[in-house]
């Protein structure tokens, strides 16, 4: 991504997590994470990211989601001899469409891009409204996307090891922190 | 407390969170916590709680103070096998004073009345605006009091386990959720 499109990125960010009342530091502003996970098209397919905290026990981040955003289906494995990452989602803003493995709901809501069909593989759709919440069990397939508006999404989690993320897209790299140069 | 008191604490609870722009499900704000620590003196000692989870991996918690009120000095320590609770406050509206160990501040900020001058025993001041968080290591004595206009407090942890609290003021309870009948 270009320097120009983080910056507007982080932007517009800014302006979601205002309309969510949620306020950061300069520092956690400088620090926003833009993933587009290696795809180069985050307009669709990446997440924004503020980790509030991430220990050996304890994880909190705020997740932004522009509108109709997607965060692509993966699950968190057992890492040595701890469970998978154990998360819940709660909507602080916008609306948010969860899907998880179970009965496919008919007519689904999201809107998923043709050539990246077949990554997506669990239809079993949850609607976040603001004060909604959902906790997903350890190494449970789910993707995300934000409704028309995006949505602003606090993840209570136990520790957050992203390197061993197995996304579903093969073509996804779950890189560090892109930064403005 | 009677009814008419835990009702209108609940109230005041959710007025402050609305100014945090945080939104509860109908069944969160049906069980708002207000704790009064079996002091009943609830302005001056006391916490109300949003619970958002507490598994046996991760707890995430709304805290709300009353303008002054004070959430008394106790640690977490270490319950079986494991450490004792790992926590952060992050402070999301008004302003929070928190104290843990440490040289004391000259001037602190805290009012405290003074028949329980002696159950605050931990001084460093430590003042966290919107935005603004700390993270106390396991079995640390701390305690909070909100400033002039109240707080809302997010607090990410690990598990908590309330009953195992150690308080130093010996006239605590820590009682389980009082309900309204």
């Amino acid at each position: 991504m270009s320097n120009e499109e983080l910056y507007r990125a982080r932007e517009e960010a800014l302006e979601l997590l205002k309309k969510a009342g949620i306020v950061l530091t300069p520092q956690e502003v400088e620090n926003i994470e833009i993933a587009d996970l290696g795809l180069n098209r985050l307009r669709e397919i990446g997440v924004q990211i503020v980790v509030y905290v991430n220990t050996d026990r304890v994880c909190a981040k705020e997740l932004i989601l522009f509108p109709g955003q997607l965060c692509p289906e993966h699950r968190h494995p057992a890492v040595m001899d701890e469970q998978g990452k154990e998360e819940t989602f709660r909507c602080r803003w916008g609306r948010l469409y969860l899907y998880v493995p179970g009965e496919p709901t008919p007519s689904p809501r999201a809107n998923i891009p043709q050539d990246k069909k077949e990554t997506f593989t669990v239809w079993k759709e949850i609607v976040l409204n603001p004060g909604e919440q959902y906790m997903l069990p350890p190494d449970t397939l789910h993707w995300l996307q934000a409704g028309p508006e995006g949505a602003v999404v606090s993840e209570f989690s136990s520790t957050s090891r992203d390197e061993f993320d197995v996304f579903t897209d093969p073509d996804i790299r779950r890189l560090p922190n892109q930064e403005m140069s």
